[in-house]
């Protein structure tokens, strides 16, 4: 087991990462302050993971809150649904919710604990890959709205976060893909070194196996918290996380949330930032080739769907969160391990990207 | 015009407190960031203040969102509405939301910058007795759940807080009568000697003289500022402002939203907690005759209504926020001007204050 340690002060927290240890009845207990735990989990995990862990925490009183499964659910009506059985069993400030499946549970019940009697204790076990090297560091929290992905929620920490690499067997291999996305973005954005691991590794992550898995998620979890210790509010460098997310965000709006998976938006929103940076002059074409490949051998989409119109892009682009004063921020690639935020992009730039960057 | 700062360190803020002060644009404009407003009101504040606020906001972009007045609209749909304008309007971080209203009107609008993009900067200008010296200071925003008051929520602060005194023109006697409750609050859990003045001095208030008025909302929030400052996430001290406040929610929910104001269900519940206080033998027969009468010449219930009996208020006590490992705490008074919290109270004590405080 490898233990990293998120530093945010007196919101500092432990993420414990390893083979089994969601099993570790101990370590689990000790994480949690009061008497009940509310398990927030989703229809397919539940099957899968929610008894064992239920046996782990036979030491408290345990509500289950068991939501369908999907991107199409992660909404205010949802999450009143959490509300809704923490306070029918009269759950208070004590109350400790864990979070037991993939980014959109993590997120959901994240949220609801921010803002459950303003703010309870809350738990991650992560069982996706994309939620293991994502969700489980920054405490972003929240739903998405009709009109736009993630647009409320909150900064909120979680007390500790588990991520056992055995609960990626039984993960379908798109998403295990998906999780691949956010780990190829890290070494983007921020460690050429651990690209070239990944150019060497990515076969090995494909198959699943074990060690190479949680190095690659060491790896990324650590980016991310280093990262995030020195902006936990999103007001600088930690816009860089977004690499692609932009792109991304406006193929998961424009085909309906659930259509694409995010961490496959993200990957086309990779190749259309990388497309970018090549037309800024800043990368050049061996680059954005090394950039395409390793991200087709993760079984990823290297161009966003043909049904998205240039015009169409724009106008989902210009609702995200990263857009100051009317002009659409980009995070782009200096050159691979290095990016930054402009809005220093052209009509025509950003027409030809798109337009290059389709048939994903 | 009175400033009062509220020390929170890099989450401190200004009130400012008097005569006209929200027709001060120049102090209005410093309290903003970026280009954009979205005020934020109710059917009925509208049309007496939005052309005037409106006025002094001529430099800025503003969005205007007119929610129906009542607590009964305190809630995740309502709250909703506010996201659909601001998501519309495609409003980004560097909006800020301004309250101008009551209670309601200040939760909703608190959450609603609490969340949107997980955080935009808000102001409050409170139009009621009771938003001025209770929800301008402190942070507790939030919105009500169908089974439970203020159940979803967050700590967040404004970045400042106009109370102009003039808007007190126009607020009905019952809330003005209301917000006396909050304000007799103030002197029972923390300042005998502003309690006196108070029974000096209620006629003038209910006359509405406005140095009394600014005088006692002053003192108010002082009060309150102060233990704010020392326990800003309700794990100590914070919980004396519940004075009254557990069995007024139980009024509040047990009648339903909306037909007690919250100022008489707290006054009720204030002298509850009085009559609970004298049973335990800290204040004496003519302490509960001075809190009584208090309450009574500020035109306030001195009980809680006829029709709820016991049982519905120890089923309603039992799921407030107040509650610890299932046993209900109450804020007492050991005497006036000095309050505590316990929970150790017996069954008996607890009904022979519900079936005495009643025909309020």
């Amino acid at each position: 087991m490898q233990i990293l340690n998120v530093e945010l002060g007196d919101r500092s927290y432990p993420i414990y990462i390893g083979s089994g240890i969601s099993s570790d009845k101990k370590l689990l207990s000790s994480s949690i302050r009061g008497a009940r735990v509310a398990v927030v989990t989703n229809e397919t995990v539940a099957p899968l993971y929610l008894k064992k862990l239920k046996d782990q925490l036979s030491d408290f009183e345990i509500i289950e809150i068991i939501l369908p499964d999907g991107e199409q659910y992660k909404n205010l009506e949802y999450l009143n649904k959490i509300f809704d059985s923490l306070i029918e069993k009269h759950c208070n400030r004590d109350v400790t919710l864990i979070a037991l499946g993939g980014g959109v549970i993590g997120d959901m019940t994240g949220f609801a604990a921010a803002s459950y009697q303003r703010g309870v204790d809350f738990i991650q076990i992560p069982t996706t890959l994309l939620s293991q090297v994502d969700s489980s560091v920054g405490g972003k929290t929240g739903v998405n709205h009709a009109l736009g992905k993630n647009m409320i929620g909150a900064f909120y920490q979680p007390k500790a976060v588990f991520i056992d690499i055995d609960t990626l067997d039984t993960l379908p291999d798109k998403e295990l893909s998906a999780g691949l996305a956010e780990v190829i973005k890290y070494g983007l954005i921020a460690d050429a070194e651990f690209f070239a691991w990944l150019e060497k590794n990515i076969d090995r992550l494909i198959a699943r196996d074990k060690s190479a898995l949680e190095q690659a998620i060491f790896t990324s979890c650590k980016a991310k918290a280093d990262v995030v210790a020195k902006d936990e509010r999103e007001s600088g460098i930690r816009a860089l996380l977004n690499l692609g997310h932009t792109f991304g965000h406006a193929i998961e709006t424009g085909m309906g949330y659930g259509t694409w998976l995010h961490g496959e938006a993200v990957a086309a929103g990779m190749v259309m930032a990388a497309d970018l940076s090549r037309r800024k002059g800043w990368l050049d074409e061996s680059d954005l080739g090394r950039i395409r490949d390793l991200i087709s051998r993760a079984h990823l989409p290297v161009g966003g769907p043909d049904s998205l119109d240039v015009d169409q892009y724009i106008r989902l682009m210009s609702v995200d969160k990263k857009v100051k004063q009317g002009k659409i921020r980009f995070v782009l690639l200096e050159k691979i391990g290095v990016a930054l935020v402009t809005d220093d992009v052209t009509e025509e730039q950003l027409h030809q990207t798109l337009s290059a960057c389709r048939g994903g």
